[in-house]
Parts: structure tokens; sequence; C-alpha cells
């Protein structure tokens, strides 16, 4: 019978006995129609393709990450993915919600519509995350209601606020969780509940929560199995005890591997799925259980039932591999098409899309003026003890210090203290507030870094020593529109524009991942000492990470989940 | 914190290991809110149950199954099920289908919606059967549209046209599968491939039907799962060789039980899912293996979800058991309420459903004569040779046997011969057509049986060796708008009443399942030969079940797919 496309001579993963056997596949209308031993003698085929024996894999499917980490468009994204043999994602454009609010999620689901990798969203749950900041937008339960009548949604994204869950029946966060039971009960609901255990645990899973993608446990992933929980693993859960217990014990069904997020420079260099498969490989795991893991169970967590295996009637996205451990690979097909060939030059052929203009102006701030950067304060002259946000390396946490600061004149004397200034000014035009602290620890000693990837407020957040180069350095910022600018001596050592919504860029992947790559170096040479500075930076205004955080509220207590003053009374 | 109730001191059985844990189970609200070691202290509870160390399992999920088979309404078949520890199935209402078309299947639905057991329906995909029979009603793809755009469908009901799916592309069967795909690519399609192999079995996949519940071989069952199908196994499936190769292959993922068609003295005296699950363990099935397969598999291959684990958030349908491998069970909980207690008297509590009127007056038939038996031909007086029916103990299949019979004065003189007289009569009003056949092998050898429980057309038949008996037999059936009636010299030997659709009774299930008994011990009493009498005679209808069956088209040569005359051709 006649076919588009023969492949001949594979080693064809069998997801359902997790096996590779040799054979043959016949696609027809861009899913596989047949696999077997039957040769061409069978099929009339449009093109053959000779596997010489090597293997053939489903495409990857990643169902928990955010594009917005990538600091790239859908469409740059896809291409970034697609040479890495992932072929569908269920990204959660969170970000963009807490810049744009419901428009964040539709010109996201827009922009991905005519990728060829295929996009399926998740709905921000969490936006924002807190009401001690001002975003730009929200997410309310209306949005929800008109996403999932107009949209292909694949679930409900991570619920973050689980401590409310837990302890406020009334909270927005339960408010979300009744309504989408009561209106969408077969709804997938994410979650996000480290180290949760117990009762607490399983009280999250009775308010539909059924998936965690945080750091896992031995002891924590076992109870989450046991109490039906899927378990979505990223690469700060590889550790050896954990990735032990998933080769040792049958929990295949229980997990997939995830990226969640993926630095520029990360996917240009390293890779993205693939990268976390070919680690589990690398400590030990059958590569068949691996591919399983990064396939059928994420298609079906996310009930992607025409996707995530090599058989008939799914959509036929696969690679071809020449080395299985390595997972090193040839080409990549999707429904049916080579999208992606190793021997030959790889363009990106995507459509850029064009999102709506004011999308390409969301940093509604004057030029700042060196005086933006000294702290008022109605205090007496004097000595007063501030607490100091310290950067910790090995973590996006701070710790909240206090130090000698003087008072002179109403101003606060932070440059001749031994900290740093970190400022943030509040950018959607609605309430020009800004707050100031004092920073110390593992971040810069010298200098000035400004930025408007800042989660999850995205204002414009500023770290630097000089008021003067923190001034340049918002500045730049701010007349690109948004991005990333790092200053020394009233010099920019490096810069990354970020044009929308002052967290995406539309420049291609390679170049973005050189200027992250410039980024990261220049923070360093300032003296930042963090095995990854951009997210040490964009996570001091998040005020659901701990300890000590800012927005444009004030400083954030954030274990007490309240606004704390810079200066601590003389006691 | 509160709950409604507290099992403690229970073997629970846990579904993502597939194992049994000491523990305690809350319920809050109809679901499982938490499960594990805390006890009393924890939970302040309405009510408390001691398990004493009793096995606890999920409530029971078949998903393949007709109601009808059963002869009774939906609301005593709840009663019939959970006694036996089913709370919930996806019943397909095929026979109420051919018999009213779409009010078929809207009214089992209305009739099951207040039923203690959870019924998700399926949409019959194959009504009528064939072109070659007058049924009372059909189903279409804009009834499809209705039926999914309205009530709570888990998915199309088996596909049984398979072989037109392959060789014509323009059958109905393909305009509906090209239907739902477009318009609804979730839904699940149920299929009924017996035998199919290699590429035919994958287009079928490729058509979109990935499921089988026919008599399975170990090579079919095999090449099945590798092509992604999920297997349905009902008893007949149940060969030593397939359970143990069910047992030793790592294929619980792939596989479910089901019931397919229960008598309803097989319901009364053995069960229903939980003979199956029992029979299972006889063969060596591990009960956790066995539970799996009539719990979580078969609701997550119907997208349940919220059920088939006893777990945070699942419904709370369960049986606690006082014996493993029999599978004593001691009570069924449905959403955490106790709805049988083996030491409390058991009552059907179920609301009677009101059919619409019409649905009691369905067999427009006048009272028949014995004329009515008498069989005219235009063929001149002489020998010639018969097509006859013959009966095989074993099969619900027929052969085709030719045996000598005179034509006399227009008629055939059939009570001459060695064989009886099988005829149907359409019931509906329609065409008032009607055809005549011989019959012979491992039927009746005396006397007369009558029914309106003809499959899948469900027009009145009568077999016999009496024009008096059958006139009879046929008069009492039509006078009780439908059932089945046996007759031997002009006496009822046992009848069973059927008015709903002249397929089912409202009667108890106890008096039931008594008079099919009687029925069948009748119908042997006349000399039927066979292991299932009541499914032998009631498939001499069938016509998409080989060889020689009858409609009121004629004779039906299923292998040839047409009519062929009672007489053939003198040579």
């Amino acid at each position: 019978m006649r076919v588009d496309l023969f492949i001949k001579n594979a080693m064809i993963y069998n997801s359902y006995f997790k096996t590779f056997t040799q054979g043959n596949a016949a696609v027809l209308d861009g899913r596989f129609l047949y696999i077997g031993p039957r040769g061409e003698d069978s099929f009339e085929a449009d093109k053959v393709v000779d596997a010489e024996g090597r293997w053939m894999i489903p495409g990857l499917v990643d169902i928990h990450l955010h594009i917005e980490s990538t600091m790239v468009t859908p469409e740059t994204f896809s291409y970034g993915l697609i040479r890495n043999g992932v072929t569908t994602i269920v990204p959660e454009p969170h970000e963009m919600a807490n810049v744009f609010g419901l428009p964040g999620v539709t010109e996201m689901i827009r922009a991905s519509e005519h990728c060829v990798a295929d996009m399926f969203y998740a709905i921000p749950s969490s936006v924002p995350a807190t009401s001690m900041e001002t975003s730009g937008g929200s997410i309310e339960i209306e949005h929800m209601d008109a996403l999932l009548q107009s949209e292909t949604i694949a679930c409900l994204g991570e619920i973050m606020n689980y401590v409310d869950v837990i302890n406020d029946p009334d909270c927005k966060t339960n408010r979300i969780l009744q309504h989408i039971r009561a209106n969408y009960p077969s709804l997938i609901i994410e979650g996000h509940v480290p180290k949760l255990l117990d009762l607490d645990l399983q009280r999250i899973i009775y308010a539909g929560i059924d998936s965690d993608h945080t750091h896992q446990s031995i002891e924590g992933m076992e109870e989450r199995i046991a109490a039906g929980m899927f378990i979505e693993i990223q690469e700060k859960s590889m550790t050896e005890e954990v990735v032990g217990y998933l080769i040792e014990h049958e929990v295949s069904e229980h997990f997939c591997f995830v990226t969640d997020d993926v630095m520029p420079d990360s996917l240009q260099r390293r890779g993205h799925l693939n990268h976390i498969v070919r680690k589990a490989i690398g400590m030990g795991m059958t590569p068949e259980k691996a591919i399983y893991a990064a396939t059928f169970t994420p298609a079906r967590r996310m009930k992607l039932l025409d996707r995530g295996a090599i058989a008939p009637g799914k959509i036929a996205d696969f690679s071809l591999l020449s080395d299985l451990n390595k997972l090193t690979i040839g080409q990549v097909y999707k429904r049916g098409s080579k999208v992606y060939d190793a021997q030959e030059e790889y363009k990106c052929t995507e459509r850029r899309y064009a999102f709506p203009s004011y999308f390409y102006h969301s940093v509604q701030l004057p030029l700042l003026t060196e005086q933006d950067f000294a702290i008022r304060t109605e205090k007496q002259d004097g000595q007063y003890l501030g607490r100091v946000m310290t950067v910790k390396n090995g973590s996006t946490f701070t710790e909240e210090a206090h130090g000698e600061v003087e008072v002179r004149g109403g101003e606060v004397c932070w440059q001749e203290s031994p900290y740093g200034l970190i400022a943030t000014f509040e950018r959607y035009g609605k309430t020009g507030s800004r707050a100031y602290g004092l920073i110390g620890g593992d971040t810069i000693r010298r200098g000035a870094i400004a930025t408007t990837y800042s989660h999850d407020n995205h204002n414009l957040l500023v770290v630097g020593h000089s008021a003067a180069d923190m001034m340049l350095a918002a500045n730049e910022v701010i007349a690109g529109q948004g991005g990333f600018c790092v200053v020394e001596d009233g010099r920019v050592l490096a810069s990354l524009r970020l044009p929308v919504g002052g967290i995406l860029t539309e420049e291609p992947l390679e170049q973005t991942a050189a200027e992250v790559q410039r980024l990261r170096e220049a923070m360093e040479a300032l003296g930042y000492n963090h095995y990854n500075p951009i997210m040490s930076i964009s996570t001091h205004s998040l005020p659901v990470s701990p300890a000590l955080k800012i927005t444009d509220f004030g400083l954030i207590d954030v274990n007490r989940g309240q606004v704390v003053p810079l200066l601590m009374d003389k006691e």
C-alpha cells in the first residue's frame, strides 16, 4: 500500500515492552501506520530512509518548563528544541503572565502555533505569586475560564502556594482549585510541593494537585508515589540516591524527566531534555528506562495519547541516533518530515511572530538619576542596624544578616558601608513605587547590574556599589525596553536586550547564548561568586523564595510573609 | 481534623506499588483524604470502622459489558453489581439502540443516573450491524454528536465491522471513525478484532481503534500490546496459556478484566467482575496483579482518573474482604457510604426508572396463526436440497448443511423432514417482512421456543417442530410484549417476560435469575444440547456471526455477506 515514508533497518524503541526491536516503520499522513518486519515489497513509499541499524526513538516530551527561562521567543525555543530531539512541550508562561496578564499567555500560545515543536500550554496558576508586589498583570479565575474555552490547554500549571492551600480555606489558590474541580474535573493540576510529607502532602493531593517537580528525596518520593502523585524529575533531583532509587524500583509508570528552567547558553551547549536523559544513562539507568521517562510517561501524564511511542496511529515524531548511550542525534522527524539533520546546515526556519506593539514597550520608567539611588529615611542621624540581603553561593535563597549603617541628613549612607545597594522600581506605570535594601555575601563587589528579568514581578532591579554605575546600568536597560546591563566604572561590560515584555529577545539563540555567557563572565568579573549569578540576581525579587527578598513594596521577610523595614529600631 | 469516615486496621491495597500495607484510611466528602499510619488521634470521624485486619481493595471497574445481556434494567443491574464489589461500569447499550435507536441509549443513561454504581456509557458504534436486517433503530453520526454534546460518555463502543474498516474506505464505520477523529480526537475508541494480526491489525489501530476484548491467543495478544493496544480479558480468553502469559510478563499496564456478557443466573450465582478476578487468582495470578487489572488499568483506560485506587483524592469506593484469595466480600462502600454488608439483609433500594410508555409497547405484531408457520414457495412440487442452519454445541457459530425436503402444493413440507423450522418476523411495524429456514444439529428436538431477545435486530424469532407449538410460543411472547416462551405439546414449559423493548425485565434479579434457570432447563428438556442454549438461540439472528443465520431479509450466508435462498436449485 502507498505510504509517505518508509524507514528501514532501524532498532526501533517499543514503549510497551520497553525494548528495542529491529524492524521497519511506515508513515502515512504524519502518523505511524506500521512497525514490524514487513519490507519495501509491502509498501510503496514516497521516500525510503535506510536507518543502517541505528536507534529510532520517539520524539522527547517535556511537560514542565518555562520558555522565559531561556529568554527567547517560542519560535527560537522550538528551533533549539528540535535539534535536541524534543518535539512536544508543555510550557507554562508564568513570567509573561506576570508582565502582561492574560495577553501574556494568549500571545505566547499564538506565537507557538506555527512552531515545528508542538506546544500545549499550562495555565499559570499563581500570578502574581504574592500580594506584596506590583506585577504587570495577574491571572484570575475568569482568565482561566477564557483560556479553557478557547485555547489548547494541557493543564493548570504548578500550584506554588501550597502552604495557603493547606492553611487558608479561602485563599485565592483554594478558590481557583474549587472552581477548576467543579467546572473542569478532568483538568490536570500540576504541583510544587518541596519537602512536604505525611498528612500535609496528602491534603495537597486531596485538593487535586497530583504531581511534583521540586527537589526530591527518597522518602518524599516514595510517599508521593504511594499516594498517587506523578513525579517530574528535573536535573537538581538527579542525585545518585534518587536516580539509584528510580533504577532499582518498579516505578517507571510514576515519573518522567523535565527541564523546568534552561538558560540560553545551556540550551546551546548541553541541549535540553536529551541532556537529562543522557545524564540518567550516565548515572546507570538503562537507555530503555530513561527514554520511557522522557517520552511515554510524560505524554500520558498530559493525556497526549497520540504521541510518546512509535506505534500505529501515533504521531510520527522521532529521532535516529548513532549512539544510544550518548544519545547522539543524527536526524529528527516531526510528523514524518525531517526537520533536523546533523549532516546538514541547521537554520531557524520558524516564522517570526509579531507580538502586539505594546509588548515591545513594557518598561514604563523615565530615565533615572543618581538621586534615585539615594535611600531617604525619616530616622534621626546616627548609627543603625540594617537588614542585609546576604547572597549565598549554591542557592537562590538569601539569608538575612544585620550590619551597621549610618544615617546622615535624612539619608542612609550605604556607599560608606561594607554593603551594596539593591533597589527596585515598579516599571508598569502603575504606582511608581520603589524600594531599597542593603546587599552582601556572594554578590558583586563593585560596579552595578540592572535587569528587568527579575522574578516574578519583573520590575527593574538594580544592584551595585556606585550610584553612577547603577544609574548607567538602569538607564541602559530602560532605553532598551528591558534586559540586563553590567557596568563598571562608567563602562558597560556586557548587556542583553530583552525587548519583549522586558524578558524575551527575538535575536537568534546562538547570539543570545553568547551574550548570556558574556553577561555571566562580566558579573563574575565584578566579584559575583555564584554557580549561576543570573539566576541568583533574578530571584532577589522573588518573595516566595526565602529568606530576605525585595519588591517595590519593600524588603520582604519571606518566612514571615511580610514587609519589614530596612533599618531596625534602636534597642 | 474532621472527617466523615475512618477505617482503621486494614490491609490496604496500594495500586502504585501493587502491594498491601497495613494502615488506616480517612474519607471526607466521598473521597479518600488520607491513607497511612495516623490513627484516631489525628482525625475526628463521624464514623469509625475497625477493619480488624481485613483486606481493603478499590471498587471494581468493568469497562466493557452490555447490561442487556443480563436482561434487567440498569437499577437492577446496579443492585447486582454492588454486592459483588463492582462500583463503576462502562456499559454499551447496543441492544437497546437496535430496538429504539438514540432514545434506547439516552433512556438507559437516564435510568442509570441515580444508580448506586456509577455508569459511564459507551456509544454503540455498529447499530445496525448490517444492512441485511430490519432493526428498530439505528445510531448515526448525528446521534453520536448529540450524545457527545449532552451526555457523560466514556468512549465509542466496540467497532465490530473491522473487515469493512480495512477494505472499504467509504463504509459507514469509516465515516464514523473519520468524524470522531476529526471532531473528538481524544475520544477513546473500543475495538473488536478477533484473530486479526500483522498489517491488518496495525491498520485498525491506525484507524484509531486501540483496544480488543475478543478471544485472545498468545501471539495475537503480544502483537496487540506491542502495537499499543489495550487488552480487555473476558472469561473466554482466560485459558491457561493466556493467563500464564499475563502472569509471567510485565504487561500489567496493558490489560484489564471485563465481563462483556453476564446472564442473570450467572450474576446471581457466580457474581460479576469479582468472579473473573477470583478465577484469575485461582489460575495462579497474584491477588495484587489481578486486582490491579480490575481497578486501576480499566479506570485509566477510560480516563476515569478519579477512581481505581485507594489514595488521597480518589472517590472512596472500596470493599472489605475477609478472604483475599476467594475475594470474599464483607462490606462494600460507595463514595464513603456503606452500600452492602454481608451480615445484613440486602435489598434493592434503587429507585425504579419509568421508561417512556412506548418502550413497553415495542412488539408491533398481530397474534399469529398456524398458517404463519407454513413455508410457501413458488417451486414446483418435488424433492429439493435445502440449506439447514446447523447448531453446534460449544459455539454460537452455526454451520450450513444441506438436506432433502419435499415441496408439495406450494409449500415446503418441513414438518415431514428431519429438521425443525426457524422463522423470524419483523416486529417494529416497519415492513412486516418475515423469513423461514430449516434448523438442525444441537437445537431442540420437539416443541417450540419463541423470543424477541434475538441479537441484534431483536425481531421475533421462533424455532420449533410443530406449527401449533410455535404459534402458541410466539403468541405468548407477543402478548407479553417480548421475552422468551418454551412450549411442548400445547403446554408452556417456561417463559420470561421482557416487556422493556422486548429485551429487558423490571422484575427483581433473583426472580429473573430463577426464570432464566427454568427457561434453560425447559430448552434442555426439549433436547437443546448446548452449553448455553439461550445464547445459542439468541444469536441465530446475528448476521455477523458465521456461518448460516437468519434475519427478516432471509437466510444469511455470513461469510459471503449475502442473502441466500432456502431451497437450492436442482442441478
